[in-house]
């Protein structure tokens, strides 16, 4: 995918979030959109009290939610507004017990389909070059 | 796995969720361990707002949550108390948008080696025959 | 599901892939179906030499055809003669090593969607019960 | 991972292959390895008539025959000769139908543990650009 594929800016993106999954990406949220690409995303998590393990660690399911919300954020970009697109495969793979802090995901959609589309997103704790967690998940896209 | 094989009794299991993963299972929290068997085990996931869509339906990653949480009592009961097994892979499939209510999620272990611990979930809304969701997840469990 | 939901007959589903399939399901092909239900499947491989590895056992790939050709078996019956439906994701986990022998596999359909199907496969070799495999698929229905 | 971190050299892990996986890596077999990095590998499959569905299409179970393949690979280049490394689990996702031709899987390790290695791998049909197919699996590592 070339960036004029870029369907939606990360301004875009964010407003559009804001409004349809306001508990994950508003303000308070603990989701933040940080760039959008043609086919790609970032989104970092600032991990509240919820998403902490005794230790202070991000919990599974909190990598599990942002791993799911940075890929809907690449494939937004990918495809445009879609707010009906639903994930219906994930696949996620825990690699390292994560550093307190922020965690950052990277996506990328592998493919842009009209009715399916995958893509995978690669987490790592801000400052640290090794991943936390992979993930690969399917969304699909209603009929228009 | 027969009957004899099961390492902790329901009680058991919950009382020590409580103490190990006290957001997840303990008073307040959304998990509540309703029954442990043979490699078997059945958790009920009281959706509070958090895990809620518009529209009041259960979020992805709320299921996934209650995927993981339901597949590790199982674990306890297959294994005995592990506080320490970690989730390594967790692959999930949603089959349809559940009803507004609690979800039950029946797990059952289908190898319990050494090092890793394999188990599925299904996940239905109460009343309804139908799956929501179905997962299948790994555990690896750390050496003695 | 339902019996009546079955819209193909064990003897229809071996003819229909016999043409489609040959090289998989024909004379001198290492499957077998053995019986279709409404939803669920059971098909046999005899392993031949190319499915073999040093010591006589089954190979991964050869599981993992095995059970790919099995879910299609049970999508065939639970939604009729598609012969492009295509897997579009296949998630396996090997449990154990295979005794030498011909692999049994049974399938499940876990959701028949207009346009996706989703099902499980659990691989036992002939006359053990414990698994060897475990596999879910998603197959992709064309639209008419 | 750094190249100093290469374990075998692209011709040592051939040598290893023809003698461990002959069927798969040796004269005659399909496979053959065409570079290993610190981490990554490079994989070709010249597809022969077992391989192609009807119209020459290289089938669903030959890829992932490939993917495991070429994970393998890159797992000896990262950790060295371990010839009892096994798939746990793999998870591949079928993004469009390849052309006819020669496959080629490139992977990259996503972790290398003592007990676990994760590595991923994408599938392309020679001279073209967008994915086939991608996958994820895991290998387990027996104590030594």
């Amino acid at each position: 995918m070339d960036a004029a594929a870029t369907k939606m800016s990360t301004a875009e993106v964010s407003a559009f979030l804001s409004q349809v999954f306001p508990q994950v990406f508003g303000p308070g949220g603990a989701h933040k959109v940080e760039a959008v690409g043609a086919g790609t995303a970032r989104v970092r998590m600032t991990a509240g009290e919820r998403h902490l393990r005794p230790g202070g660690t991000v919990s599974g399911p909190a990598m599990m939610e942002l791993a799911d919300a940075a890929i809907y954020v690449a494939i937004l970009g990918a495809i445009g507004p879609k707010a009906l697109a639903v994930t219906t495969n994930l696949s996620i793979n825990f690699l390292k017990k994560p550093e307190p802090g922020d965690l950052i995901a990277d996506c990328k959609v592998l493919k842009a389909g009209k009715r399916l589309v995958v893509a995978e997103a690669a987490i790592r704790a801000e400052g640290d070059e090794e991943l936390v967690a992979h993930c690969v998940a399917t969304y699909s896209i209603p009929p228009e």
